[in-house]
């Protein structure tokens, strides 16, 4: 599966986990991010998007 | 691998093809994208990301 680890850069530089084995990402109004696992699992946060490694299933938001 | 490929969805439905086998993307200013893909090919197009389904390996670009 191809899905990705979605992280927080925080602002000390630490990566902070947000939601494993993502599927879905679907930027929305104002600075926010729909995320959604192959769980079902879902979250929205303010965030937007720095880099995406797919082949390393990383993407990094700040 | 997990790379995906990039479509920019024109006006008119229609879904192109930009570039496959994307592994990099990273949103750059003014609505710009970096593509980078795992034979080397880069591409920077001016668009923003509508949507992601990493499970089929597509990124929706608009």
């Amino acid at each position: 599966m191809c899905e990705a680890n979605v992280f927080l850069l925080e602002p000390d530089g630490e990566e902070l986990l947000l939601l494993d084995a993502v599927d879905k990402v679907v930027p929305l109004e104002q600075d926010k991010i729909y995320l959604e696992n192959i769980y079902g699992e879902r979250k929205t946060v303010r965030a937007r998007i720095k880099e995406m490694h797919l082949v390393e299933h990383r993407i990094i938001l700040e």
